[in-house]
């Protein structure tokens, strides 16, 4: 604390990202990363770029980028707005849609992060509570808001919602802007994107971070109409004119073309989710519905901290947050393979099985 | 304009960057980048780091860039913040330190990005002119006030302020934060970093994007005693955890690991610019005294607007400003000694010298 800060940043309650150690061997199950790298051309891509003009800004409209996520999704180049990781993107959402007069209606047991953005700009939330089976229930968010936020599959459970659902959200609020975070969708959710020409207050994020490999490389994007955009073009351009360098916008782009990659990875690791699930249930744990890269699983004989604590002395970093309702849960990332073997066996042998 | 805006976004003014033209053979003089490429231990730096976990976050404490940054100024990494392109770290300050009760004191000729913060955080500011000769008068920052922010050398005017009217300022305002922007202070100019010890109000701001030959990397960094830092994380951490790139970070330590090349490439561009401001006066140019990488000129027969059109139809790019007091000035970009003789011929032809 310091008397030079502005008075609101005394207040601040800032996120805790998970844990990113450097130890050698350890398997890192703890923050929902891809288990395999990058494709290739991306790598390619890079190494080119670093090679032609760094010392030049980059595109500020981060253009080609852009384009490749709109051909991709069947949208104008003008209905996608880049940002620095998709955190940097509903950052500037939370700033463009959420300071109204009303507060935001929200899943109580969502991603941490959007209670941080509520403080950071002073936007009231008003926090819906799962359902018994950690399901979001739609009906639940009729009430007059300043706009509504969920993640879909949703984050820490991994539940998706269907389509069907998204929609009456939708229809329910017409005037508010109801952002559709779908840092998962690849791993088997369902997409909002193709509602977007329909519903000109639905905004969907999306991240590199999961499904193409690219956590390392910060770069996330809004779609929606053009006029919510606009909105979030407005709040970039008074923060940062160039929030994605020149390697990360050619990564990017490079990851779009690479389709077959995208596919063959997220098949396999949709596979070893669903192998994970039925091994895991094998030892007793009761796995929640996952249609993202992670499980989120409880033991019904052992405490969720006690588990996480011992994995970690062997090595394997799963995660466990210290909330309300889900302290006896760990969230665990898909690994490889091989990964996930070890965490199986590791399990087997502390719960004696 | 849209009713699903946050009512505050309908005022916003956002910035506008310089043009980024792709033009074959264009002599890009606009937006002060360095006219060298970034030493090959940064691009080989880059294309290791590519190839090695671009899967996984980065380190959302950018630990070994601070650290490098802290040993090229004598500092301890606690005193170092790092953000995407100093922008960013500007636009987290004013955030951090500037939401007071009274309004902030700025020169009314500066980089045009700070008013752009203030609208959009809800800041007041209180302009302060510069003297006739384009000076920054620390005399004139004495009154109450939220903060004091500075470029050092200013922009767009290329002055620099001697290291003992920093102080003055420093003493002048010791219970608010000066903020002290050294984007251009590797080119001559009175870094005030010596100075961080002893003043706990100063906040100094760089950016690798113009000495390090890096803006199509977005790096920045502030620079200040540990209290200050401490703010401006809260609001990183309530923002975007991981907002540098593992390519930007492991290009920005390479970049400071190479002290032999960042030495000559300085001396060169340095080198340029006195050659440059003599070639300019030699045809009646009138040229403000520069520690910065550019020349802010003006010349006593010819309109400003029209010469950056006459420019601009040869193929060489330089800022105009349509700005009040400096409307009559261009801003010249320090290139090549090849790109500086195409700008010299180019004008001696257009003044018919």
């Amino acid at each position: 604390m310091s008397t030079f800060w502005s008075p609101p940043v005394r207040e601040l309650v800032p996120y805790t990202p998970g844990e990113q150690p450097v130890i050698p061997g350890l398997v890192k199950l703890n923050t929902n990363e891809n288990p395999y790298p990058p494709s290739p051309r991306v790598i390619e891509a890079i190494a080119a770029a670093a090679q032609d003009g760094l010392q030049l800004y980059p595109d500020p409209q981060a253009r080609a980028f852009r384009q490749a996520v709109a051909n991709h999704h069947g949208l104008d180049v003008g209905q996608v707005f880049a940002g620095n990781g998709s955190d940097e993107v509903l950052a500037h959402a939370f700033f463009a849609f959420f300071r109204q007069d009303r507060p935001i209606l929200m899943p109580d047991i969502s991603y941490s992060f959007y209670k941080v953005y509520c403080g950071l700009y002073g936007i009231e939330a008003t926090l819906v509570p799962l359902d018994a089976d950690m399901g979001i229930d739609v009906a639940q968010y009729q009430a007059a808001c300043g706009g509504v936020v969920i993640a879909n599959p949703n984050a820490p459970t991994g539940s998706g919602l269907p389509l069907a659902q998204v929609e009456q959200l939708l229809r329910q609020q017409p005037d508010r802007v109801v952002l559709v975070d779908e840092a998962y969708v690849d791993f088997g959710g369902d997409s909002a994107m193709a509602l977007i020409n329909r519903y000109p207050n639905l905004l969907v994020v999306q991240t590199l971070s999961k499904s193409r490999s690219l956590a390392g490389l910060r770069v996330g994007f809004a779609a929606g109409q053009r006029h919510l955009i606009e909105g979030l073009e407005r709040v970039k351009d008074s923060f940062n004119s160039y929030p994605l360098d020149r390697l990360a916008l050619a990564g990017a782009v490079a990851a779009y073309e690479d389709s077959a990659y995208f596919e063959a990875t997220r098949a396999a690791v949709i596979r070893s989710r669903e192998l994970l699930r039925l091994q895991l249930q094998e030892l007793g744990f009761e796995v929640l519905p996952s249609q993202a890269n992670f499980l989120m699983v409880r033991h019904p004989g052992h405490d969720a901290a006690t588990l996480a604590a011992d994995l970690r002395a062997q090595r394997i970093l799963v995660r466990h947050f210290k909330l309300p309702r889900i302290e006896q849960y760990l969230r665990i990332s898909i690994g490889t393979p091989a990964q996930c073997t070890a965490l199986v066996d590791a399990c087997r042998k502390l719960l004696g099985a």
